[in-house]
Order: structure tokens, then C-alpha cells, then sequence
């Protein structure tokens, strides 16, 4: 798998594609990211990337041409399954989303930036707008970096143990069971005894109810 | 403002908390962010800071101690105002907290990593537990920097033009009407000829007309 990342201050992403799994991922050959500064693309002496909103709003908009130069550029090397711009208004990612995105080939994911970019390459270039959340960001790049985390953890082979995965928060539509490690009493606080009895029938029929329970407490909607 | 994080892989963090309005926050002083490796905080020879889970199952737990020493030892040097863990069984982190947060003193932010932390530190030390997203990632670090910039950037002083801030989706509860700059035609796609009018009356009236037609296509659940 191939990971196109377009933005305009591409040093904020060196340490979060470069460590833990998706450290391991690249080495491993598992996907390859690539990111791309949009003001090598570009023309004018002060490589200008933003500029005056039309209609008076605060704030500054990233210009079309240098965009549409970059994106461009990668088309005419391959095909793009999902070209990606992540902004609040976009679909709310989620589960599924990474889960279909890991059996893709090559997306792109272009990153906004002050107060977002021009309409028009919205309009006629990006095929799927994704918000990570309702929360309003500094720009797009954190949004890029957890889609990309999500996404590559899950390919075959990046985590050493796959059952883990699996038994992840909504994956089965129900959030995780509480986890506990030793030492079996910490201050005074001990860990619950199913736990610590050896009847692996009765820790899974445990661990069961707990993921239900605290999905009906916590996330009623997702049982829906 | 203060806001500490806890980590086991504190070098992911390093671009994300210094590169554009969280560097230029910091420098002017507006905001001290310190990054803690939870490591730091084990007594062991091997500075262990995950176990197997008890229960059998696949994945490694966060072991209490290391991070109970850290908390504890950061509480004894100031009172804070929330001790957050991120987790994708958390509240939904919106808009709102971060508004909230950016109001307060200091505040803790705990990262999970591998299958978790061991519970009974969510249940005795945590004050909060906030979940970015409905997707599971390697850790909580880049939902750490998410709250972190999220917060930090509504900080009266962070972004040049606050005015920016105000008008951003969610602030009046509707999706951001769409944005335009120059070139007012590019590649054949004209700008909305009403931004080019120079009527700022009918602009405005545009403008709020389509961040209400944006939500009730896009997010009508924000209507209800």
C-alpha cells in the first residue's frame, strides 16, 4: 500500500511516521509513505500557498493552483483509489473506514490548512471528505497522521499479534472489556477475582458482559 | 496554561508540539507543554512498563506503578484541574471541551498504549476519559496532540486573527460555509459569482444560507 501525503508544513508529521508501528510498517516494506510539500508546486518567486478569502471572512485560504499542480503530478504516476481531504465537515471517520482503507492500493490525503482550502479543487478533485472528529484543528496534518496510524495497524504483518487487533473497541461493535496486569493488588486495589481464577470460560463470559455492560453505559448509540 | 503528557514513546510527540501555532504558543509564552516518559518512572532494571494481561488474552497492559509514580509525583508540585486518559471508550472529545479546557490551569493528559492501562488506574486517578474518535489507534499520543491543539489554538493570543477562530464550524453550532480565493476562474471553475460582488450584505446572507444548507445535508444530527 501507498500513503500520498499533501500538506503545507510537512516537518509537523517527521515523528508521528516515523515511530512505533508505522516505523515497523515501513520497514517491513508493509506500505510506503510519502510526503509531499505543496509549496514545491508552486511558480511564483515567494511560493505563495494561501491567499485572501473572496467575500471579506477572516482568515486565509489555500490557494487552487499549487494543489491542483501536486495532485495532478501523482495522478499522471498511478492511480488513486480515494483522493482524501480531511475538514470537519467531511464524513465522520470511523472503524470501518480504516478497515476498508487498509485493503486499498494508493490513496492520497491532502491536508487543509488556515481556514481550509479553495472549494473548487473540493468540488472536482477529492473523492471523499473525512472528519476525525467535531473539533476544529490547526490544520489537517493530525488528521492525516491518525488516519494513516489506523489504517496501517491493521495491515497484515504490521502488529506482531493480529488476535489483538481483533478484540480491539468496535470491532465487534462493542467497546473493549477493562484490562488489568499485575501486580494482582496495587494500593490496596485489588484486581477482580474472575480474573485471577483460572476458568478461562468463566474470564470469557466475564469479559462479555463487561464489554456489553460498558457499552450500554458509555456508548448506548453503537447498540443501536 | 500547563499541560503535561504521559507517554511511553515520547519521541512521537516531538514534531506535532513544536512546529506552527503550538511552537509559536510556546514561544510566546501562552502555553508550557512537557512531554514525560512514563519509563522514566519504573524501578526496575529492565524499566518495564507493560505485562500480559491477566485473563489470557492477546496484547500487553500498561502496567500500574510507572504511571501511578508519575501522576503522583506531578500532583505533589500543583493541582490540576483534570488528569485525562485517552481511550476509545472515553466521552466524545467536541468542540466544547476544548473550549472548556482551554479555560483552565493545568491539566494531565495520559496516553494508552499497546491493549491499554491497567483499570484500576482509570479508576482511581483518572478524572476524565475522552475518546477523539470512533477508530482505534497504536496509541493515544496523536489523540494527546489532537486535545493539545485543539485547546492551545483557541487561547486568546495563539492564532493572529482571532476573529478566524469564531467563525469556524462548530463555534455557532453549524458546518463553515465553503471558502474561495483567487484566481476568481481557474481551469474553467468560476468562484460563486455573489462573493465577487462586493455586496457584503448579500455575502454575509450567502454565506450563513449555506452553512445551514452544509449541516442539513451533511450533519443534520448537529440540527436537532
Amino acid at each position: 500500500m501507498r500513503i500520498d501525503i499533501l500538506t503545507v508544513v510537512p516537518d509537523l508529521l517527521t515523528s508521528p511516521l516515523n515511530e512505533s508501528i508505522l516505523k515497523r510498517a515501513q520497514a517491513k516494506g508493509l506500505v510506503e509513505i510519502v510526503v509531499h510539500n505543496i509549496r514545491d508546486y508552486t511558480t511564483d518567486k515567494h511560493r505563495q500557498v494561501d491567499d485572501y478569502p473572496f467575500g471579506g471572512e477572516a482568515g486565509m485560504v489555500m490557494k487552487p493552483e499549487p494543489i491542483f499542480r501536486c495532485i495532478e503530478s501523482l495522478k499522471a504516476e498511478r492511480a488513486y483509489d480515494e483522493i482524501i481531504y480531511t475538514s470537519p465537515d467531511g464524513e465522520q471517520y470511523a472503524q470501518r473506514h480504516a478497515n476498508h482503507f487498509s485493503t486499498l492500493t494508493n490513496i492520497m490525503i491532502l491536508c487543509g490548512h488556515y481556514k481550509g482550502i479553495d472549494h473548487r479543487i473540493r468540488e472536482h478533485l477529492i473523492t471523499r471528505e473525512i472528519s476525525i472528529g467535531d473539533y476544529v484543528l490547526t490544520g489537517g496534518e493530525l488528521a492525516a497522521a491518525i488516519i494513516t496510524d489506523s489504517v496501517v495497524r491493521i495491515i497484515p504483518g504490521a502488529i506482531g499479534d493480529e488476535a489483538s487487533a481483533l478484540t480491539d473497541s468496535f470491532q465487534d461493535g462493542l467497546l473493549a472489556p477493562p484490562v488489568y496486569t499485575r501486580p494482582a493488588e496495587f494500593n490496596g486495589w485489588r484486581v477482580p477475582d474472575v480474573l485471577l481464577s483460572g476458568n478461562f470460560a468463566e474470564i470469557s463470559r466475564w469479559q462479555e458482559q463487561q464489554a456489553f455492560e460498558r457499552t450500554e453505559r458509555l456508548r448506548p448509540d453503537l447498540l443501536k
